[in-house]
């Protein structure tokens, strides 16, 4: 936790923009409060290993802090929602959490949801609410500012804290009360407009979740709360999935659009989304047993599931009531046609660990990892363990790598261990007895493989010269 | 607010990481609700123009949404906040907005705090808050994890919404009810580390508030609710300040601190905050008028002031009643002493403005500017003004700049008020006839000079090959 290490991260940056890459740490002065006993109340894996290595604590029911290494996956994650989100021509804006009580009431949803939201009065005796989502709150800035279908289309999102006052939260931050929710809402003139923005969040959203290492299914889903007629869910298979889905075995091989995907053509978009929702997928609200029947048996993948987005569209549901109208190119007023689309980061982090992770610990893919590379000194002291460890550390950082430097006198033993636990993609062991003959020992945490390589061969495995 | 601009911002980037400089808009995909008229509720001008400028909306009584020109500024204050934090040595964490009254309790704030603290019941009827602040959750995670001396220092802070429940919201972002706070505690063996932290942070904000274009002057405060006997303001000179401040002209001209500042250097952290504590400087509350006759007339400066941020040393006034103890190298158990390092960035976005604007409108110092260039495309839809701004265009991304293009049909006169508003640092602009003769304009929004230059030179300035 002191600061030295700031001279090494930020020598030379001056004013200049660091990015997240280029913050690698010392475990010396890192907070990673890792648990050696497996926790009582976690009921699931995820849960298990976020509390063991020390991602998360608990604050109070379905409430959680971040605690610094999973503050990094977290940020990770966001990015990658967000970056998908412009990508597909989204805007990022920013809604408070506090609502005001009036909106819900022009949208009628104030008494319809129940104890789930969490109302509040101010000093005036003001009813307030912590909003659970923002359909109400976006659709007013929209009705504010936007007159004309020349204005159109807009989608406008933000990454932003709800809360949802659930009777029992649990399984951690995969269903907390207090969570990080990604909610995006478009707004069209007409239908055709609207199915065109829903199918551009629906390719965004395969983007999304591939580019964290997850297979995600879309599937056919019920529209709840939220309301209209065109809604699926995004579901990744995990044995521990809290619900049963059903679907086509062809999901499993689908090519996801590239990054080269160009979002401004319509059809294009539609075509993918075609090609996305021909084979049967279903979760098991919607699930049709003679359509189930009709696909070969061999063809059948039933599995438990976990939800990590959910796209809707409602048309005017909220547009209506609430009188957000454009002028069309036919000079008429028309109510805008919705959708919002979700995605739960806190939860993602949870989902990413169910789907991936072994008996010793987690296993991050390495786009979300919060490190890419744990360096372990074997023997912090030694004077050429010292410096061998101090030059992979400075080369790691200057080629942009994440690096987590266990620079402790703890045991071997409990640092394999730790790194094990935390589940950083590369392990990168550094020994008296390896760097006497000039080598060092990688391993990669995915396959358990270890390769012993003279330091020069390592350096350029990593990309840079030797 | 179509998304063909993905093809352009992310045409080669695949899965690798965008950072946020990637980030081009074209305006006619973009979302900027441009007032004409002065808002009448605005009674400052940097409300008035991020409301004129379409950066905010007002949700409630002091409640705001960030629209995507605010959120990009926001964006840009909390990535130099974070930089800086980062490298003073503290870890970034991320705690829940809503607390459990059992720990306020626990400190014996709940009673304290008056109608300022936010109250919620949650379904089973049990006492919550929505934080105002985190002394009591952060000692309540230090305490669970940390057990000795040789885990210390610690410093841990987050950036996440407050709310404090004011009789009189005002002023915009400047005092609204939810706020955005990055707020930092850290824990030490004794007085002396708790010093030295304290110090760190002290610089820390020096250099944090110098690389957003302001001159903050630390300024010896009162402790207020958060306790304790040691703690500076951080307060910039404006006109419309809130409050009236006194110091010596000797801080208008003290060196800040570089990008290659030592914080693992206690000592040398020591000196340079008794340099910046050394003349006199005090706000109202704090104004000493006997040592204030014995600056020389001409040395005094007496002047209007906003706090942009707040520091406190406050030792065992949470770790004694939460026992929050450390066994120190003498084996006994210590409680921590510690001092928490406030700074609010959604503030800190009126005070830049404050600090830097004129009759026209913002004027975005270049490290927290939402875009660093607007190019003004005179007539959009003229093939040769087209063709030049989208080289010009392309050219800016190659390098690295954010560009705000201006290519929608407007006048050129409604251009220009609008790219003043603003405030983005240079404006390119692209007319018929300098295209005709091989020239662009370009101007400086702050000196307002403005400059024909060949297109080929006008390249070169910007730091890219003709």
């Amino acid at each position: 936790m002191k600061p030295g290490q700031a001279s090494l991260r930020c020598a030379d940056s001056g004013a200049a923009i660091l990015s997240l890459t280029d913050q690698s740490m010392r475990l010396s002065r890192y907070f990673l409060p890792i648990l050696k006993e497996n926790p009582r109340e976690a009921e699931i894996v995820s849960h298990r290993l976020m509390l063991r290595a020390g991602m998360i604590r608990q604050q109070g029911q379905g409430s959680f802090s971040w605690l610094p290494l999973g503050k990094r996956v977290l940020d990770k994650v966001c990015r990658i929602v967000r970056e998908e989100q412009d990508r597909a021509g989204a805007l990022e804006i920013l809604m408070p959490t506090i609502q005001s009580a009036e909106l819900w009431r022009e949208s009628g949803r104030y008494d319809d949801y129940g104890k789930e939201m969490l109302r509040i009065k101010d000093r005036q005796d003001r009813d307030m609410l912590y909003g659970p989502t923002n359909e109400e709150m976006v659709t007013e800035i929209f009705r504010a500012y936007v007159k004309s279908y020349k204005d159109l289309p807009l989608n406008l999102y933000h990454i932003q804290w709800k809360f949802r006052d659930e009777v029992r939260p649990r399984f951690g931050v995969m269903r907390s009360r207090e969570f990080l929710m990604k909610d995006a809402y478009s707004f069209d003139l007409d239908f055709e407009g609207a199915k065109a923005a829903y199918n551009r969040m629906f390719v965004s959203y395969l983007r999304t979740f591939t580019r964290m290492g997850l297979q995600a299914i879309p599937m056919r889903a019920d529209t709840g709360p939220i309301g209209g007629d065109l809604s699926h869910e995004f579901i990744i298979l995990a044995d521990t999935g809290e619900s049963q889905v059903y679907c086509h075995r062809d999901y499993l091989a689908l090519d996801v659009p590239g990054a080269d995907t160009d979002f401004s053509n319509d059809a294009a978009i539609g075509d993918i989304v075609k090609t996305w929702t021909t084979p049967y997928a279903a979760t098991d609200e919607m699930h049709d047993e003679a359509a189930w029947e009709k696909v070969a048996t061999s063809d059948r993948v039933s599995a438990r599931g976990i939800e990590v987005g959910h796209i809707f569209h409602f048309g005017d549901k909220y547009s209506k009531p609430m009188g957000a109208k454009v002028t069309g190119p036919d000079g008429k007023d028309h109510f805008a046609s919705g959708g919002s689309y979700g995605i739960g980061p806190t939860r993602l982090v949870a989902a990413i660990i169910e789907a991936s992770h072994d008996d010793n610990g987690i296993i991050w893919p390495e786009a979300v990892a919060p490190f890419d590379i744990g360096l372990i000194n074997m023997k912090a002291g030694d004077a050429d363990c010292d410096r061998v460890c101090d030059e992979l550390h400075a080369a790691f950082v200057a080629v942009g790598k994440d690096v987590l430097y266990d620079d402790t006198d703890q045991r071997p033993g409990g640092k394999f261990a730790t790194a094990d636990l935390i589940g950083l993609p590369w392990q990168v062991i550094v020994g008296p007895r390896g760097v006497a003959a000039g080598e060092v020992e990688i391993k990669n945490r995915r396959t358990g493989e270890r390769e012993t390589l003279p330091i020069v061969d390592m350096k350029k495995r990593f990309g840079f010269a030797g």
